[in-house]
């Protein structure tokens, strides 16, 4: 990788934190910065070594930045580019770390105008918790990286920024916004809205939520703990990605009419069919 | 409690052997025995320390047992009490495991027949893996077991077998058979088929598994973690709560229902307060 001479991250929370600490321990950069919104958080930024300097200066944070990583909330991406727009030095280039890519790639493209470089990113990585007290070093070390180079992303730009991912240790994989947002659906966005699903139905179903806390053993922990996850970011993803949500939403809703045609003819048979399909897969993903 | 002369733990899986290591661990009986049906159960047994002697000889086994815990398969518990029930010393207290309490009490009450005392028990302890390698001397440590006592359970079994539960390690809860069915299936029943509908959604909509294990990151392995359990378990708990279950996949079709209303009107708020609504109860599970 063509070292970077300074690195901008805009917002400091899990995603933002981890990507200064990994770029830091890995020395991508000659001086990596954080612009942030809250005193606190420059506070904060300093005991943990986050970043060499944070700064709530939009003008002292992008002076001279040769790699702006925007990883704000996904409601906010857009927004952030606006502002940060008039500051950015010529050929900068510009990534974000939304979970959804299409309609957030065109928007943010068009804030930030010609003059920079924009290449959208999606680390898949995070947990349940959020913030910068949750920032680690090795966030991304072996998780799945897309990018979502577009018509107009300047090549360059999109091999440094291809380089940058790898290099804080992550998978990167390369495709369109659309495929992105697809393959995001079924494999985050769905089970996250139907774990929030599953713990407001067993809410509904018991009666209230006493019954669900005294008795939930870890089958129902691990299939509902990205359920205490902010509601905002979800929120927007939701709103992003409504479309290939709903097609997510029924190809499930047609597991569960399968499932309920083998319970309702008590048909053993069709129930072991589900359930051996699904393991074969689910055990793969534990010995890989 | 009052002491046991001779446990038998007929089944060595992973709870019949964690039940093992814990009574050995906490001094329970003088003497802990096993029930096996292969050589190499008897071999593993010896091994890790699982019960003082284990044995495919069920006279040798159950002689002067004064507790019997049948911890062999929901499926397999009536056949076992069958085959155990002539060899059962008079008064003795026997007891399952089993996931669902209203149909294999009653079948295995009657196998067992008069002169035993029969309570059902329901640890809700596991994980994905099975076998006696998986098990650990603290399963059951804090965690809910509950105990459904039927018209005709013997007050003093229960009060044993409440003890042994309690200095097992567990939470112990007392209800109807019928009660712990519903709240297992809102708990445990429904969030695993979940887990399984999930892993096959998305592997039918991304058009095969290599997509799906490509990109899967934290939130999809922790949704489907339980999907990777063994097949033939699961099956029988549908057939056994078939009823309870079909209510429950109702009640989630019905959160899915809002959540595609919420979709399709991009309703950013109803999103939210479905999100809301289920990060303030699994956050208190993580808090307890």
């Amino acid at each position: 990788m063509k070292k970077i001479n300074k690195l901008c991250i805009v917002g400091l929370g899990l995603i933002g934190g981890s990507i200064g600490l990994a770029a830091r321990k890995r020395k991508l950069a000659r001086e990596v910065c954080g612009l942030v919104r809250r005193p606190e958080s420059v506070r904060e930024a300093r005991r943990r070594g986050v970043v060499d300097f944070a700064t709530l200066d939009p003008v002292k944070a992008l002076a001279g930045a040769d790699m702006v990583v925007i990883a704000v909330t996904l409601g906010a991406t857009e927004q952030i580019a606006r502002q940060i727009q008039t500051h950015l030095p010529e050929g900068c280039i510009v990534t974000d770390v939304g979970s959804c890519k299409q309609r957030v790639i065109e928007r943010t493209q068009k804030a930030l105008g010609s003059g920079v470089r924009f290449v959208g990113v999606h680390p898949i990585a995070g947990s349940e918790q959020s913030g910068m007290s949750a920032a680690v070093a090795d966030l991304f070390d072996g998780a799945p990286c897309i990018l979502t180079p577009v018509r107009g992303t300047d090549p360059a730009a999109l091999k440094q920024v291809t380089a940058f991912w790898k290099a804080l240790g992550s998978r990167v994989n390369v495709m369109s916004p659309g495929e992105h947002d697809r393959i995001a659906a079924a494999i985050s966005h769905l089970p996250h809205f139907l774990a929030v699903s599953l713990v407001n139905a067993s809410v509904g179903m018991l009666g209230d939520e006493k019954t669900v806390l005294d008795y939930a053993g870890s089958g129902f922990r691990d299939t509902t703990r990205v359920a205490a996850s902010g509601a905002e970011m979800w929120a927007d993803i939701a709103a992003d990605n409504a479309g290939e949500m709903l097609r997510a939403v029924t190809a499930l809703e047609k597991q569960l009419s399968a499932l309920k045609k083998a319970l309702r003819g008590k048909d053993g048979d069709a129930a072991r069919a589900l359930l051996t399909r699904a393991s074969a897969v689910r055990r793969k993903l534990n010995a890989g």
